[in-house]
């Protein structure tokens, strides 16, 4: 049963076993306003974040010479801009999440989607919902990225998601699935109302937390694969490019360590789960 | 009307409509205090912002090198200095809003404030004191940075926002009316008593967030535009330079997106407004 | 006496000479649950920060030359990344220290383990249950690193603490010691309950102080000896890389450093204990 | 009169002319143990952050060429390492506040010590005390900075703050007196009893927004007078360098912006203070 206007909606003393489907909810204004910010709030993370990097594409020489305006190439993956870029990425999840919250949950990303229905948190129709706007607002977003800066798009290749040349592909399936885990790990503890209630720290620093396991992940992984975490935030550039190389491994990576993390929290770390042992 | 002092100042209960002016109230020393602080965080806000770009400037040599005092002819816009300008303006922002939230409301923005008057959460009278003073303050806050460092104001052009070469006006525009979109769009959740009571970390990591939002808008814009978000800020330096170029720019964008996101939270997601569509 | 699933857990009235030690605890499904929980952190924590150091090492040309894959011979210690490798290590540890704080207390470093157990704030059969899995999860996540990118791991020399050039072992030690000092200090004073009740600020902001601890920590010491403060971290890379050189420093630093911090809070600082002189 | 043990400190009532000193106090336990954590902060802030600053001084080179161990002649105000040294600033002194607030109030800056001796919030006594080891600890902090690393102390010129080339002693002093009164003027509020009721967040995020304040200074302020706002921080490495050559202004900046920033805070914004004008 999901409670409107909650950050935390799980249930307690559900069985670990109790993993399945949730089908159906009333398709009311409080599951509209939730999708309507889902999507909004997906245009405005991909137009901030990726904004970042395109945007950030101009030449390092641009502003100290009148009248240049020249661009890398390529600018994408470029090692140097890690920092900067993980801090975009980061924050925008803080700042969304922080506004989202109470309409939606602040999911913005398919693979946390994946991982409240499984768990029954929320509704199959909700789910839908969200992904479809999840993958609509994330290519409104680079579209409009495209309209503000088509030459540090290019040069940027939309800050499309790429394993960097001689990473194989199961290396980048690893690398976003273990990524991906550690996120809805943390998602699924800061939206657990049974340690809400005993940690005074859980519900108030929630959204900044959730930010930076984003801002983390990124600083691992910008340099070798753009860091997707989030089969949206790559589906977005994919399309407005109409290039899906690569792409499968930002849905698969993702979608599995989302699902792992899911199953890891419910049968051992919930606090109303069965024990590990029953000793004693 | 306006609660004084108070950090949330919503009133539920008003249907979505009622968006328009609230004139009066009394000239009294709440508003005297209110002006005042927004005038002195004003001149504080540009002085460090606008100053970590100007005291910045001087050449990366300058320090190991005994004697050196090279500056850039042009350091404005410099890209590689993104993160430490962005990080800049987001902390200001972030201790002047802890700061004044409780005196004034924190506005340090003359599109907050229209924002605010749009939707009858602050008086006009009000509203017309707090533009003065952000403006002149603004004025005051880049003559204090010149009057710091004039070698580095003339090298940075007084840190003073401009497009980037090849960058339409047009999209000048959309970059600074989106960017400012998000930061109204998270002030007023952050002061919509009605999520405070359901959500905990809304009010608590509220000033901490809207901080945050500037810090993401300059990631993303400091290197096309210098990023404004805040026709205050634009003023200052323009005044002091005397250089008015592209100002209009940093003007209509800001305004525009503040009043949108007025627009839009209030008519689609304030809790008390109407759902988007009446089914059940 | 450990309290189970709190964060805080300071035992208050016992005299500050009681240090010493804690056996036995049943060993239930809590005391299973905080183990399993410590391994899967520790493995996520070397595997995100010393991730970002391996990942990082391909050359920062590498994303602007199409096809191109240079990575440099030694990429340890690189100066200019300072910043992003504090950066990934800080939040990081602000990360899971959020999510596992309610499950183990979230201890993550041998060195708090070892403050925690002298203190009797846990038993000795819990401690030499967090040291076996600590130990164990830094070699799973530096193998996972490996796994994910051979390449960066040989050039980073897989984040192995290493001291540069020059400075004695005492210097190593010092360092070390004084950092994991402030750290231990730090994470006494998070989970003191006494002082919990009077400050606010306390829990709410337990893990992030904590984390920017380790944050600042790497500040300093990143581009000397890469920074340690934990023997588990350092421990990981070596097994991985079979080279236990300068090893023994990264464990004497650490202990010796959390063992001072552990005395000198509860003798002199715990707010229960004596005042430092009887007087009045 | 102090309340001890408490973040806020503040009298409730009290006309704002009653400004003035305080002079004694009980010499008990309570305030030795203030001064103590007050000693020992103190030193590990200037271990820490002036440590960023020296063990960084290193050669860029340094870590990926084997065997090298080149040190710049100069590397004090090095631009490119602006943002590494403010975090480190920044974030020590968050911390150290956050683990010294309950003890002693965290001044850990003789310019916030006269502040709050100024205005009656602590008696002479204890500023005295404070002053003292303020000073004895930072040259502590900065003599194990250089038993740490000498080589680095050197080309660092131990992290002491000097004025870039050019720049007059009277911008330097402008400078060091608007970053303090900032810093002042947040303590001050962050302090403040009557507005901690009011707002929510005031007392949770306090420890941060100080830390924060204290990071957006040294944004500002480290390119060209490696930004002191505390006579302490720049007293420590004069002593161990034997040069206090612009010593003085590092004294009379912050000084004169704390005693002002006081003064405006009592007069014009405390809660319980006459409103600017008398009308209604």
């Amino acid at each position: 049963m999901h409670k409107k206007g909650s950050f935390a909606s799980n249930d307690i003393g559900t069985p670990w076993y109790d993993i399945g489907f949730h089908f159906w909810e009333p398709m009311n204004g409080t599951l509209l306003k939730a999708v309507w910010i889902e999507f909004m709030c997906m245009v405005l993370f991909i137009y901030l974040a990726t904004g970042t990097v395109v945007f950030g594409c101009h030449s390092d020489d641009a502003g100290t010479k009148e009248g240049s305006d020249a661009i890398p190439v390529d600018c994408l993956l470029n090692q140097s801009r890690v920092l900067t870029i993980a801090t975009g990425f980061g924050l925008t999840i803080f700042i969304l999440v922080y506004l989202a919250a109470g309409f939606s949950g602040g999911h913005l990303n398919p693979a946390i989607t994946l991982a409240f229905v499984l768990t029954k948190k929320i509704s199959i129709l909700r789910a839908i919902g969200y992904w479809i706007v999840q993958m609509g607002g994330a290519v409104t977003g680079s579209a409009l990225v495209y309209a503000t800066d088509n030459r540090g798009y290019e040069a940027a290749k939309g800050a499309a998601n790429r394993l960097i040349d001689g990473l194989p592909s199961s290396a980048g399936w690893l690398l976003e699935c273990i990524l991906t885990f550690v996120l809805v790990l943390v998602v699924f503890a800061a939206t657990d109302t049974a340690r809400a209630q005993s940690t005074a720290h859980m519900t108030v620093l929630a959204p900044l937390t959730i930010g930076f396991v984003v801002f983390a992940d990124h600083l691992a992984a910008v340099a070798i694969d753009g860091c997707s975490i989030n089969p949206a935030r790559s589906f977005g550039p994919a399309v407005i490019r109409n290039d899906y190389y690569d792409l499968w491994i930002f849905f698969a990576g993702p979608l599995s360590g989302g699902l792992i993390a899911a199953l890891v929290y419910e049968v051992t770390l919930r606090p109303s789960s069965a024990p590990l042992l029953p000793v004693d």
